[in-house]
């Protein structure tokens, strides 16, 4: 994600604290009832960037609860005018590290977690920030109910062969594997930002749902 | 494999015992002292066709004891004729179907199994035909060491996606996964006949390696 500096991001968000979740450890364990008011699924996004992943998604499942977690207000500000604009009070906002995702949700809270376009940190030695690192999955695993899944997607080759591993290793069951989504019958597919555009360019998107055992 | 009959080939296979084993079942636990005379690790490939990537195999890895199983006469044969022609005693042949693999190999017998190019078989009706499907695996495992290997090889798509689902749900560890094999950086490759076929068209090929825990 190419950051550029948003002046007065920070203030904006600020403003809208039923949609940009404020103080989200003290909302542990309450998101239903305290934030959606329902029942309803929590499925979240990790690096949500600008948002446009999961506000097509809950317009189109209205009886789905998301929650975009990113930690740069420069894009996360985007997705909040989305928000606004779209009017849909089942995606809120988290303006957050997922580094920390395990203080801002209970045991059991999440029911999915996407995971789409994520940096794929190349070098070995950053091994550990890939959002498919053991470390990350030991951690959606906590907050998720049992045999949750991760739908994954990226167009990048390498980070999805080492997320294979990570997933498998893990002992994670992979369904649904699609080495090109773009040319498969998977059906009802939401695109990213990133998505259009290399798919625009013929790259092909490689995409798995990895459940919990 | 389109299969063209070939006088004679059956006549041919029985005149080369010590290459093409017979009564295999009564070698049963028996491969390492009887049939190679070394203690030598045993890889087998399963569907090995015209023998063309265990005839490689076996010149550049004289440690390793290999043996082809195919039940094809019209195809073995040619591998029957390339052994002789470079002299491998490490490349033995088993005219045999994979279905049967437990009457001709013992508990922790096998080291590894290659599985190259085999029949996508892609009707769903016929998924328990793919040499990668859960009934197969509990085979390969049942004859194979501790944390062995199925190292795996296709141009076909739809098969690996398949295939990563198989061997996940199996609980197998993926590892040294390439989504495009003659692009990566793995070395040592040994290619089969399909393999070269499909790479100069420009055909992807996918791999990895599949460990039992």
């Amino acid at each position: 994600m190419r950051l550029r500096n948003k002046p007065g991001a920070t203030d904006e968000l600020l403003q809208h604290p039923t949609i940009v979740i404020q103080h989200a450890d003290t909302m542990k364990g309450k998101w239903h009832d305290e934030v959606f008011g329902n029942r309803n699924p929590i499925h979240i996004e990790v690096g949500t960037g600008k948002g446009q992943f999961l506000t097509g998604m809950s317009q189109l499942h209205k009886d789905i609860n998301y929650v975009g977690v990113e930690k740069y207000d420069s894009v996360i500000i985007t997705a909040l005018e989305r928000i606004q604009e779209v009017g849909v009070p089942n995606f809120k906002l988290l303006n957050e590290d997922v580094t920390n995702i395990t203080s801002y949700f209970a045991e059991d809270e999440v029911d999915r977690v996407y995971i789409n376009f994520t940096d794929p940190w190349p070098k070995n030695r950053h091994e550990k920030r890939r959002l498919t690192h053991e470390g990350f999955l030991r951690m959606y695993e906590q907050i998720m109910k049992k045999n949750g899944e991760i739908h994954f997607k990226t167009d990048n080759q390498a980070l999805f062969e080492y997320s294979l591993h990570s997933f498998s290793k893990y002992g994670m069951i992979l369904n649904n594997v699609s080495l090109d989504l773009h040319n498969s019958d998977i059906e009802g597919n939401v695109m990213t930002e990133y998505e259009e555009k290399f798919s625009r360019k013929g790259m092909r998107i490689y995409r798995c749902e990895a459940q919990f055992r």
